[in-house]
């Protein structure tokens, strides 16, 4: 790499590494949430009360998993990352992103979930960007994820593609 | 989970367990590779010479990748298998595969490779039958993969599903 696409490249992530040396990160100010207006802070890391998050999945319809399997799978993902607010010196949990790696090449993007009441604003795009920005600063050249049919449209937007070079996305279930 | 259903899933899984209490485990004996006969091995483990494992995916053509990047994506791989045989008191590496996972809900193949010479013997299928064996031991519930469209149909021949339920697989790349 030559010394002035390194340094734009280290420019660019600069703020990145600026975000993750900290624990909070005031992301989005004087969110206008009809009418209630509220910070919205970023936390990269795998400290999140899980009954939190069980009502976030629940939120959105996702069928109920164990709270122990959940534990199970943030301790064991590469990168965590939620949204919330404070209100009334309370944390309130509206965005939940989560990726598995092998911290070199690939990652795999899952379980990413914004509160219905903060939908459509822009949320959703600024984690997914957050957890983009994360992963090219650890050096991993290839993000996937499987996307419900519902949300390709969504990823596009945000530089995704589908079946590039034909490749498909397969699953194995348990019979 | 009843007692039968209990007992038949303990059944089914302890030649795997058995096997991942050893190294090496011989996963077919006498096996007839155009006259050479050899007896084929199967090692999960993330002990592997990456000279070797470099040779092998040189074979059918891989980009060359950064032997560190290599060493850093298997050491943090959740399943690392590969298949060798002896002759001549040498180890010769003929088959490998790698899984990301959360270690709890889901598991992402990446990486499978058979030697070229070994290739349409039903090797790659003896390969990743171990691999799902494995997984499923360890109680993950969703398998993943990303198929080139050369071997689709290997894969669906093992079970796995094209975009299930029309969940798209998708990847992002650096510009």
């Amino acid at each position: 790499m030559t010394f002035w696409r390194s340094f734009f490249k280290q420019a660019a992530y600069s703020s990145v590494l600026q975000n993750i040396n900290k624990k909070n990160v005031l992301l989005i100010k004087n969110f206008d949430n009809n009418g209630q207006v509220v910070n919205i802070y970023l936390s990269i890391s795998n400290c999140i009360n899980l009954y939190d998050l069980e009502k976030l999945c629940d939120s959105v319809g996702w069928v109920k998993r164990p709270i122990k399997k959940v534990k199970k799978a943030i301790n064991n993902s590469f990168l965590v990352a939620h949204l919330f607010y404070y209100s009334d010196n309370q944390k309130h949990l509206i965005g939940f992103a989560r990726a598995t790696s092998d911290s070199s090449f690939n990652a795999t993007i899952w379980d990413v979930v914004v509160h219905p009441s903060f939908q459509s604003k822009g949320l959703g795009k600024a984690l997914m960007n957050q957890m983009v920005k994360y992963l090219r600063y650890s050096d991993i050249s290839t993000i996937t994820l499987f996307a419900d049919p519902q949300v390709t449209k969504f990823y596009k937007h945000l530089g995704f593609i589908v079946d590039p070079d034909e490749v498909k996305g397969m699953f194995w279930y348990p019979l």
